[in-house]
């Protein structure tokens, strides 16, 4: 029997279909049987989230912070368990990435989650005392999230950032698990089933449907007891969804694709060449570049030193170690980017052809264009190649590098190398004036690849990197915010307004704005 | 010659043709004739719209300000002549609406707009010391403002709010004016680029066309040289260039609709029944109705006070004068809403028919319903008639009330009166809670025409009486919001910074919010 969590409980799928996920490093198909959902489902789902969404307007915040803090508390106590079921799943190192790097961070996450619904500061209660008037950001209703095949804890549907935001902005959560990794998804579930149980939030706040074909996908973003999704994937699908949601004037949050370009300058590359290097290879390659902000374009001034720079890459690539992919549509897509690319005009400098590590795999791949040739197709060569592949651009000169910048559509990060003694510093102000707008995160000196889940951090960037510029995925308190609608209490009756809005501060720790100053103190 | 205002410049229009505003009191068209602009004047507009931003994202915030200020200061100065042209082209009274109401509205809203500018705040700052991860909101590009009808100094594309906001946030504005008052829009744009002079700001920080044929209007909104646009207007229309804008990864924020339901709870009709009507009156029929917040759909508990209630609104709308709407248009559109109202099931109990006042006219109208018929066809009984009318919904119970409210689609404002003693509490609880979800600002004991320029204000809604219920139309410094990108700077170089995420406080005055504290100070 092929099971569903609809309400509170494992119960039967009405399934059209079924699937069965896939060891990546062996290609076989694993055992468990996994149910393609229908419509009644999403039916279903969606009636107990809008009971859910309608009790947790209900709750005190910290019974929502209990819960997504018990949830972390249990993954962390599953952690051999679910790292064993992962790696089967994605083929990631257990240890450090599974196990050391990304359930710490998914746990952390949750903690801070937590920590952001307790204080309740991330709704911007704002109040206006002379004219009573007073607002703040309430939860948006029924958050459907669709979680990426690359991070199967940190941004999964069930446990990862765009839940925790959700839930931490008080909304419940249907998650869309990824297909190539049901039973991760499955155990995140049950351990987030098991929290909403011991905190006592309703049996809806927690839904899991693993798999659904393209019109229930597009009924159910557009649905109207939905309150917004969040997506994380490839562009075709999330444009897709995007059509879907906007017709209807639902909110989605998307993260769709990026080659997060990365600009070395002359001087840096001068007298830091080996050491970029070596970072650049490290970054490329991490997660066999499976990354959202993976380094997937790197821009160089043509000269002896780019040259010395590529032909170190290159060797690196060559004797670096073939990493598993994800699945064979990850090396499927990626062999495609790259044709792409080749077709466009770029020259393989290295790899090019799948194979080469254990299951599916694709030779790590450098590969090389000039700055003329990409500005005579700057929308082939900046294809993105998901995986373990990057394009140097060789500009010649820091006006081309310009050109060629101009010519990117949004990304999330964009990062510049420059000399640290300053002999750089007017190329850096041409390219990073023109950088800063098609990028969520401007980098110096530092690989893109690190997300840190600080309140400072911008995981997000112009179309069609995202859906909208303003919102970020990674960050806590902004991104509870993409969850939330603007509420105006106007002329409200003092007895009557949500705690966050009376006189009286609700924590004593919430950061409000009283007349236009931002305080922690009651309405004097 | 026709004129448009582009890159600083009154300069003949490429026009596919000409229009004429007319009196709307008279029906008599005004001698001059404004241009029908063709796509050639939004290429060159859109082009000197991204050289300005390029420009204004280097000007001091002070010099923004300053822009702001004089623009005030000229519309104050200027405020005769301006209110003699509008009233001609709106038939809306002089004094006090347009010279003691509007106007001063208006030039409020910049000036607050420009201290927003000044003091950076809105821009929320946002510093993690330990990570060197730092982030705020900059300037999004190039804004075009669609202004509607019925504001013409408020929400005039030239100077109304969403321009306030936009060009406070760093943004041009190309303003597309609002062909019933061209005259004024006129005006507005001529003291913007007068002021834009004065204060040294770039030539293409204002540009102003007139009017456009419905597909360079989508091509408009879809442009990538666009940042985003802000509209407020008709459903139809913005429901047009919402899938224009959407289908090309561009925010735009629409105002389209509003029926602004307002729930008169049994002992408050009881108990002060014969002022709540006042109140009523008077919202409903100031501006003969043409108010976005104009409480169009009245819910009632049926009984004696009711009925009451309703024969003295009857008797007040019979005798009230009938006022002049802002144009044929207008007024052929309320006759439609009305006839789709009764149509439905509605019966007209005052009203009903155009005239009966100067130029273009329709009677003030009320109609009833029983909440049983309402729910018999809540799409059509909540049908926009924008105007001096509305719908009286008589429910058999407050349950039914309650399902009154839960079908009604998204609107800007909800309003319940309810007795000072708390004798409607326990409905109070029952409709507040449903009708909170369906609207932006709950309002208690007062009609929702009034929107204060307020930082707690929330001018916006669920869809569809907005785009997005996350963002404001109305309020500083939240309104600036919706045009701008969230930008973070990672590990970036201090020297580098742009001076709101320096350690030092670029004002002294800036809220940044500091390792999760918001404060005025440096970072230590």
């Amino acid at each position: 029997m092929e099971l569903v969590l609809i309400n509170g409980q494992w119960r039967e799928a009405d399934a059209s279909g079924d699937f069965q996920a896939e060891n990546p490093a062996t290609r076989e198909l694993l055992p468990e049987r996994y149910p393609i959902s229908s419509w009644p489902d999403c039916e279903a789902a969606l009636n107990a989230a809008v009971a859910a969404a309608e009790e947790l307007r209900r709750t005190p915040p910290g019974q929502i912070g209990q819960f997504l803090e018990i949830m972390a508390d249990r993954i962390d106590a599953g952690r051999d368990e679910l790292v064993a079921i992962a790696q089967r799943e994605t083929a990631l190192p257990a240890k450090p990435r599974l196990a050391d790097v990304e359930l710490p961070r998914t746990t952390n996450q949750l903690r801070q989650a937590a920590a952001a619904a307790r204080q309740i500061s991330w709704a911007m209660p704002t109040i206006d005392v002379k004219a009573n008037i007073r607002s703040l950001f309430e939860p948006i209703g029924p958050v459907c999230v669709m979680g990426p095949n690359n991070f199967p804890f940190a941004f999964n549907g069930a446990a990862g950032g765009d839940f925790a935001a959700a839930i931490a902005a008080g909304n419940p959560v249907i998650a869309k698990g990824h297909p190539s990794h049901p039973g991760t998804t499955r155990y995140l579930a049950e351990a987030a089933r098991a929290a909403a149980e011991d905190a006592g939030l309703p049996r809806g706040t927690v839904q899991l449907l693993y798999r659904l074909d393209r019109a229930d996908g597009m009924r159910l973003v557009a649905d109207s007891r939905l309150g917004a999704t969040a997506f994380t994937g490839s562009r075709q699908a999330g444009l897709q969804l995007k059509a879907a949601a906007d017709a209807a004037g639902k909110p989605i949050y998307l993260e769709m694709s990026s080659i997060n370009p990365v600009v070395i300058l002359p001087q840096a590359l001068a007298k830091r060449g080996p050491e970029i290097a070596d970072q650049f290879c490290q970054s490329c390659l991490a997660g066999v570049g499976q990354f959202c902000t993976n380094p997937g374009l790197v821009v160089l001034i043509q000269g002896t030193e780019g040259e010395s720079f590529i032909a170190t890459v290159a060797e690196r690539f060559r004797a670096a170690p073939v990493g598993t992919l994800l699945s064979s549509g990850v090396a499927t897509a990626l062999g495609k980017g790259i044709e792409t690319l080749h077709s466009a005009g770029a020259h393989i400098l290295v790899g090019g052809l799948p194979g080469g590590g254990a299951g599916h795999s694709f030779a790590n791949t450098l590969l090389r264009v000039s700055g003329k040739t990409f500005l005579a197709d700057p929308h082939g060569l900046q294809t993105e190649a998901f995986g373990n592949a990057s394009l140097v651009v060789v500009a010649a000169d820091v006006a081309e590098a310009a050109r060629v910048i101009d010519s990117l559509e949004g990304n999330l990060t964009g990062t510049i190398y420059s000399d640290s003694a300053g002999d750089d510093d007017t190329a850096y102000r041409a390219i990073a004036a023109r950088l800063r707008s098609k990028v969520g995160r401007l980098l110096n000196d530092k690989m893109p690849t690190g997300v840190a889940v600080s309140p400072a951090m911008n995981h997000g960037g112009p179309y069609p990197a995202t859906g909208h510029a303003g919102f970020t995925a990674v960050g806590i308190p902004a991104s509870l915010r993409r969850f939330a609608v603007l509420a105006c209490y106007d002329n409200v009756r003092l007895d009557r307004l949500p705690p966050p809005l009376a006189n009286k501060n609700p924590t004593g720790k919430t950061w409000r704005s009283i007349d236009g100053v931002w305080t922690q103190a009651d309405v004097a």
